[in-house]
């Protein structure tokens, strides 16, 4: 599968392109079809997780980087104008969703939507609180509006706040750090995406849950949690992690995006180009993700 | 509400008794009816928490013991040979369920049932761990195996097996501190019920779980948890807190407990040995409550 026009880099596993080729028993693809390859590109099939259409948990699963994969060799993602991959992995890209500012949902746009869907974070009425406005929070705020939910930005700082709700849509923003802000949002949501994986308190982001509210984590933080258990018991609340989805997950992911026309915020940039963009992600320097253009470029580099 | 024959000091708030008395608008019960209290006698009805019949959240529970109640007076809860209770805070108790014996399950049983069926733990095919063997831990294995579940006990001594395996009926036993053990049951549980308060580590815990398995923390560590965040993400799992239930699930609750014929085990003691049942209490020498028969003994106090 070669990716003529664009490629996610920022995690080395969101690639769309179009089918060049397909095996003699694939029945999903034909030549010319667009399709897309997130991070997995092997699991064992077999498995309690495998079975249950979650592959993503599956203890023999090959990320499409710098795993091993089953022939003994290295996945080097998509950083190649081809990729060979089962058609088990690899995704229907929907015709209406541009490949470029759509290549990024098959990272951040099911890491988000899985849980959002697995803890009923995904209607009307609902309230959804997003912690940090990066790659992942600003999907998860425009899947939340999607689903009718009011949907709050918690960040450190307030200088996210009119892109967070001029550009994004969200419904409110809450400075963290502001004692008053976060007091007077206090049990008012019924879950929290939370992206942050720098070191920080949970327990603040707990009390805005409702009754039975859920925190999703999505970042490790390097150091443990100190997460003292009564704030979980006094409202029956849960603390989860989540980590991407599965397959088929994926593609009514990517359906819904097209649907409701959600994309990620990108910068397409040329191959040539890599450098630089590395070293402004070292700085956060970018809305939201680079996306390469591999198909147009990779062969100038 | 008098309580002739019965009480369970464990928790000062599992009262069960027969009706004398009842207010002019009363309609579920009438003199003579079996009655039991738990540990709520009061919440404001009205909050999102109420109104989900998950009174035991609510901001302004009453409970019925040490609790400031809506007139100003502090409960004390079944110290005493009668109690004045809302018959919404009543539920009715059941004519095949021994007083004595059922009576812990006010507080015991609605414990370990809420989040077993909350987190869908109440079925067989389930595979259940329970943390630690005493009085909640001893009648979360009897309703887990009423709800057909595999039940396996996790302890942190030997000393309990013969009592968990044979006595209660738990399928299996598992020493926390053997590795061994713990290795062969890695990723084999959908839930897990932590009983256990006192400091530990409940990384091991986790590790116990299927994809997407539940540890419910019902006991708080007097620290905060020390919790790596990746042992959840990488699984997809949730560690939540539970409290009690709503009283729509404690009358279920002890409608199942008495349909499957589930008794907390306990010891019967007068009013007069309180002294030496705290002595013991501290020692961890009884299995598994105290009920003071209350209504036989009280006046000889």
């Amino acid at each position: 599968m070669p990716i003529p026009d664009n490629y996610a880099p920022s995690n080395r596993h969101e690639i769309v392109g179009l089918v060049t080729e397909t095996g003699r028993n694939v029945t999903k693809f034909k030549v010319g079809d667009r399709a897309a390859v997130g991070c997995l590109v092997g699991s064992c099939r077999s498995c309690d997780s495998c079975v249950r259409n979650l592959e993503n948990y599956c203890p023999k699963l090959v990320f499409t980087y710098n795993s091993l994969d089953v022939d003994g060799t290295v996945t080097y993602g998509g950083y190649s104008d081809w990729i060979v991959v089962n058609e088990h992995f690899v995704v229907k890209f929907p015709e209406n969703l541009a490949m470029d500012k759509g290549a990024p949902l098959l990272c951040a746009g099911i890491t988000v939507y899985s849980p959002m869907k697995n803890f009923g974070l995904d209607g009307p009425g609902k309230h959804l609180g997003v912690v940090g406005l990066g790659g992942l929070g600003h999907v998860a705020v425009k899947f939340g509006k999607a689903f009718g939910m009011k949907v709050t930005v918690i960040s450190s700082s307030p200088k996210k706040k009119e892109e967070a709700i001029e550009r994004l849509g969200a419904d409110a923003y809450i400075v963290s750090s502001d004692a008053g802000q976060m007091q007077a949002a206090m049990g008012t949501m019924d879950g929290i995406i939370n992206t942050v994986s720098a070191k920080h308190d949970v327990v603040p982001l707990i009390f805005l849950l409702k009754t039975q509210g859920k925190i999703i984590m999505l970042g490790a933080p390097e150091h443990p949690l100190e997460l003292p258990v009564f704030p979980l018991i006094g409202g029956g609340k849960i603390l989860a992690g989540s980590c991407i989805g599965g397959m088929k997950e994926t593609q009514e992911m990517i359906d819904f995006a097209a649907k409701h026309n959600i994309t990620a915020d990108i910068e397409l940039i040329g191959a040539d180009y890599v450098n630089e963009a590395i070293e402004r992600l070292e700085k956060a320097d970018v809305r939201y993700r680079f996306v390469i253009d591999v198909g147009n470029t990779w062969t100038a580099v």
